[in-house]
Parts: C-alpha cells; sequence; structure tokens
C-alpha cells in the first residue's frame, strides 16, 4: 500500500472545494449513496481542481499525458442521501517523482456533518500506458 | 424515430436468451433496479448473441468495426429488484443496409413474469465513428 | 407504447433548460459517454424542474407520492464526451390522469450542437409502489 | 483507518472465487474498466460468497441484518478491458465483536495475471442503519 496520508474532518485543512449534489440514480436500496459512486466525485473534483491551477484535464489528455489511478481508499463515516448537497474538499498530499497522492474530505453542506475520508494515489501515464514523470507545475505543488 | 418493431412478451418470439442476476449496485432508493441500468443488461445480450454467432464482438472491434447505439426504447413493466436472476430474450428485427433494429425481452426466472419489453436501434460504424455498410453476415441474419 | 411526442431540436420548444457537465466516468471505450448514462442526466433535469416549481422531489417523496417511469426512448444524434457542457432541455408533454409524458432535448453549449432527444412516461405511485391520480398542480401543467 | 490486512497476489490464499464477466459499459475512455466499477465486482463476489456459505444476503436483509461498507480500499495492479473474464478471490480476514474485513484478489483467466487487489470492512448493521453485534455464524468464519 503507497497511500500513507491520513485526511483529517477539519475542512481547513484543505485547499479546494467543489459542490456536487446526489442524484437519484446514484442511491441504492439501502436508501444511500452506494459506495462505489463515491469515486466518481472524488474524480469529478480533482478534475475541477486542475481546471481551477490552468490545467484542464482534456487539455493534459489531448497532450499526450494521463493519470493513471493506482490506489484509492475510501472512509465511510456517515450516509449521504438523495439530493444532499455535499461538499468535496481536497488538498494535495505527498508527491515522489513519479506518484502523488490526493486526500478528500465530504461534508454535507445542511448539517456541516462530515460524510467520508478518501486518498487516491495516481500516476502519471503516457497516451499509451507507460509510466512517465511527473510534469515540472505537478511536482511544484507538493 | 427509427425505432419500428414492437417486442413482444412471448418468450417463444425470440432466438436468443442471456440469464442475468441482479446486482444489489444497479438497485435505488426505490428498492427496484434503476430504469437506466437496463441498458447495460441489453447490450451484455448483444454481446453474448455476437459471441453464439461467432462474431465476437471484440474482434469486430480490432477489425475495424463498430456498432453506434442510434435509439433506444424501454418499457417497464414490472420491478426488478436486488438478487432477481432475469431473462433477456433477443430477437434481430429489421434489417436495413445501414442500420439494424434489436428486440428484447425481460423475465423475472422465479415467476416467468414480464419484466420489460425493449428496442435498441444501431449502424455499423467505423473505428473513427464514420457511417458504414452493415457486413454481409449482418445482413443474412434478417 | 405509450410515448407519442416527438422532441424538436428548437431550443425554443422548451420551456426549462439545466446544466451539467459530463463526468469522465460517464465515458466508454469508444471515448463517448455510454447510451446508458443520458438516463440520469433526464433524471437530474426532472428533479430540478420539480425545484423550480416549487414541488421538490424529496419533499414530494416524503408525502408519499413518487413518479414512477414507464417508458423512456433516447433518440443519440451525435456523440457526447468528456468535460462538454450540456444543456438538458425539458418540457413537459402530453398529461392524463395517470400518466405524463416529458421531452428532452440536448445541446452541446460549445457549439449548440442537438446531441439527443428523448422522452420519458410517467405515472404516480404510492410510496408502496400503486398507481395513484396525478396531484392537482400537476394535471395544471398539461 | 480500520483495514489492517494486506491481500497477497496468490490465489491459493483465497477461500472463494467468483467469475466475472467485465461488460463495455464498465469501460472508459482510457479504453479500460473505470476504478469505480471494481467496488460492484467486490460487492457481487460477496454475494455469491454468502450463498455459498447458506447465507443469502437477501434472506439476511430480510431477517433485518444489513452489512454496511465502513472502508474500502483497492490497488490497481494491471487494467482490465472489455469482455475480459475475471476471477474475483475473496478470503474472510479479521473479524472483531463488530466488524469484519474482506481480502480480495482479481485475476484475468487469460493470463493469470493480477489485475488488483482490495480490502472492505464491514460492519453489522439493522435495517435502520443502528450498528448491531456481528452474528454468531459470522464470528466464527474467523
Amino acid at each position: 500500500m503507497r497511500l500513507s496520508i491520513e485526511p483529517t474532518t477539519d475542512p481547513g485543512d484543505y485547499e479546494f472545494v467543489h459542490r456536487i449534489r446526489v442524484r437519484f440514480a446514484e442511491t441504492d436500496a439501502m436508501g444511500i449513496v452506494h459506495h462505489s459512486r463515491y469515486l466518481p466525485y472524488l474524480e469529478e473534483t480533482r478534475v475541477e481542481f486542475l481546471r481551477r491551477i490552468d490545467r484542464p484535464y482534456d487539455v493534459m489528455r489531448a497532450e499526450g499525458l494521463d493519470f493513471a489511478v493506482l490506489e484509492a481508499f475510501v472512509r465511510y463515516r456517515s450516509p449521504l442521501r438523495f439530493d444532499d448537497v455535499v461538499h468535496v474538499h481536497l488538498r494535495v498530499g505527498s508527491i515522489s517523482r513519479t506518484t502523488f497522492q490526493i486526500g478528500y474530505l465530504l461534508t454535507v453542506v445542511d448539517d456541516a456533518r462530515p460524510a467520508a475520508t478518501a486518498v487516491t494515489v495516481h500516476a502519471a501515464v503516457t497516451s499509451t500506458g507507460r509510466p512517465t514523470r511527473l510534469p515540472a507545475w505537478m511536482l511544484e505543488l507538493g
């Protein structure tokens, strides 16, 4: 396991936040958001973070750089429900020459309740999927 | 609307059947399978049908032929639930030089209840997405 | 088939519009949005439409009223891709005492290209799934 | 983080195996299975494991017992592609009075390649979502 950061439940520890509203299609027969549906929330937030720092993911992909997911970890703290408005907080964690980690905190806006924390570990790959070094601008985020 | 066939609820009208078991991840907060989840069931059944007639879809795609979805129609007749075993019946409908239609009937195995009927309309496209003529073997299925 | 309306490609024919951005998780190996992923876009737009007319769906559900999906039809006109910003236009179509139809037009904001048209047919049901009459405010939308 | 087991890449270390074939709908624009789609594979395998040991999940749920997901971890080792046949190997890991861990190994059948390892951590909950003790038969699996 490479993931080494432990995301906190304090929104102040995060550098970026993205707002999502839970779709009905994301719920399951327990009446809550299915646990697999959190990963696309994290991904959407990474994409918006890259746009915010002027590194839009579609431009990166057009230039032949992609970020593969090496590992993903989610801790489910309290359920999300249909129509909940969720803040996904993001911070860049530890960065090496070929991989980087992102930490996340999901909070429900209505009651500021921490719903989940998560970590994803990524590697830079070329468009054919071969590992490559992280771009300089990425290293500087660390 | 190109779709012109009206699928029946008689399994005897269909030439192929594929068995699927409902995953928990496919249910929603109404306790039933979400209506969007039927389309992957139909797709999986098309893939198994092509394999059965010795036209595996991955070989077709490697040869530069793909089947785009032009239209999809589903009529939901009675709900599917978690762990239901479902028979997806398939028949090839009307075929023109560039498009073909597939009809489907979903039945729940336990009680032979018709759960849904559906139609998809497809066109042959090249790997870059340009329309092309249907292959000869496809025309012969009509 | 109950669906009887044919949605146009003129945004001026629609009474409501909702903006969606395509997630990477919604694409498939053809590099485009998977055809099953349009149905959650339509559903999210219905939910936002109900909120706009002051009939939030979660309140309706808490009051024991739900809208089951009886039929769904999508015509795929041109592909959606990762990160596309999409306008989902909605209009209420034909309404009977127990069912109503909704028409949709999806356009890509960058080039105003019509990406898809769609129709969904719904029935009012109680929380146990039994058919019931449409509420008066719904009949007045017709 | 409660997860404490590190799943191996040796299929011999696992007590149960379930076969899955990758659906086209599960791929993404990188041409591989989207990383969020592994979690439903793990869930389907848990359901089949419970059926094998005569504790069908739907019976459990009808009796008011459910298994909530507290944590999930996936390590992606090599990509899965459309139509791959995958063996999901499962073993019960550490068990406490209220939680248990499951370890997984995914291998591609064609080349016996390890595709992923994973861990999920679960708690027993009542049908209203309140934590409860694990049933005796579950404790005996440890």
